[in-house]
């Protein structure tokens, strides 16, 4: 577990005004735990679909909530991309005029190369881009979705480009601390690397195990459900994520998304050879490693200890 | 859901004296399920392992504990096998001896045909015997991992072979719905194809990540551990099962999990296929149509509705 937890509420706001552009699972809790831990003076919502804008108006999660980025945009402290990273230039380029130099530009995109790439070249002068990933989420999509612990207790990657002010650095460091999460700064190729392994493979397996059961002739879907209990219900978790996010993901991270499932295909062939070939201890050797790695998630505080994950037991 | 929960427990006893040969987590939530349903008169627990057994008495499982299985088996009105699929065999062989006629003998393993084919031979005339499938779980291992309410809301499949006793299979069910599970009958290749893409196939390519992950040289175990909550974390879960039990499943049901696995492979090839030549809209159509079936598990009861399974959020 990260040591950083969530204190108290901050005296004086980090950020006058605080711009989150996307106001879906992670904008919504940013924007729940910005208020709660007072990071920010005023928080400003920007959406482009005008349905989460009322909603985001319902719920009261923003001081001001606006489908124009560059009105949101206009005296921003600091502007947070919470879009799906294949909209991030876009977006950049749209709230560009706004931006006064000093201002803070971030993103919580879980690509960082792709990212950095489009949106530097829309920043004025004088605007520190400081690119974060919250290794944090649910399944669960929408401003509903959200709340103000997201990101207690866990990682956060920045991948700030050669150069860039420490003091920006610092300052977006202090917004995740802020919020209980734990700060890491990496390469942005490194940081892809990584996430490839640890999230993005994990959910492109997923996704093709759960569509791989559905057309089956032999068994059915029904049976498919009914029967999840044996194991198939854990991914079918993580393949209920934000389709377009996701799509976004792999076509913006393309090259590591490809070397690591290479190597995940050359151990599954492995595998499967052991498998016909009758080779037991292959297959014990393998199990007995892989649930060490799970103790140390857990003893890392990255997982519940309890089994099934804690998931409520019917009594 | 299926329809059956656990209501009181049972006026008199199913059955006289209840044999449990193996006592991990499955053989241990029987043992506590039975006790608490009042579905056994005697119940009496036979394990190789003296430890097993120690920890058995001192947890006050069963009335009796003993490594002798035949001694165990002595009276029997039913016996149900809970060791790796790998080992019903010779157990069976072993109580052959001490078996009545009359008696049931049944099993709780994730494949049902190679089970099948080596019990069968070793059970004497008169000797019903009712192949079953508990498809409940969890990571966790041993005698104290148990708990009565396993089976609670989860489905379990027999498989009898043709011509045994209506009024033994009418038992086992009875068994069963006494602790809380929906009985549905199948032929047992049936069972070991449709176990092969919901419990098989997912558990084999969570051990195979889990592997593959550990094992990268560009990516250390600790970065590996910290960032897991991106999703590598849900696979770890089914990565940490019991070594044994599955080594066996993957042995004894080779032929299912492989043409599962020759399936999965074709949609995986797909899937990067899209990813490398930037075909998005293929990635979002799958991605929507696995975020429905997520929605249909849910809904038929097999897993928590609440984001992140319910895992415990820290406040």
């Amino acid at each position: 577990m990260p040591d950083s937890h969530l204190g108290p509420p901050r005296e004086t706001p980090l950020f006058g005004r605080l711009v989150i552009v996307g106001m879906g699972l992670i904008g919504s809790s940013i924007a729940r735990a910005a208020r709660r831990q007072n990071l920010a003076g005023t928080i400003v919502a920007a959406d482009r679909d005008v349905d989460v804008l009322a909603r985001v108006r319902a719920l009261g999660l923003a001081e001001e909530a606006t489908a124009d980025v560059a009105q949101a945009a206009r005296g921003a402290d600091c502007v947070i991309l919470c879009v799906p990273v294949g909209a991030c230039g876009s977006v950049a380029k749209a709230m560009r005029p706004a931006l006064a130099p000093g201002a803070i530009v971030s993103d919580v995109g879980s690509v960082k190369a792709a990212v950095m790439a489009q949106v530097e070249p829309h920043l004025p002068k004088g605007v520190h881009f400081v690119p974060a990933h919250p290794v944090a989420g649910t399944e669960q999509s929408g401003p509903e979705a959200g709340f103000a612990t997201l990101f207690n207790g866990r990682w956060v990657i920045l991948t700030p480009a050669y150069g860039v002010e420490a003091a920006a650095v610092d300052k977006v460091r202090a917004f995740w601390e802020g919020m209980g999460s734990a700060v890491e700064i990496m390469s942005a190729p490194h940081h892809d690397l990584v996430l490839a392994i640890t999230s993005h493979v994990p959910h492109l397996i997923a996704y093709n195990i759960v569509g791989t059961a559905a057309d089956l002739e032999r068994v059915t879907q029904s049976e498919v459900i009914k029967f999840s209990a044996g194991g198939f219900r854990d991914f079918t978790r993580i393949a209920a994520s934000d389709p377009t996010m996701w799509r976004d993901v792999f076509l913006n991270n393309k090259e590591a998304v490809l070397e690591m499932l290479g190597r995940f295909n050359e151990d599954l062939s492995a595998l499967a050879r052991a498998i016909r070939w009758d080779d037991g201890d292959a297959l014990h050797d393998l199990f007995t490693r892989t649930r060490a790695i799970r103790r140390s998630i857990v003893t890392e505080g990255q997982d519940a200890p309890a089994p099934d994950f804690g998931r409520p037991r019917e009594e």
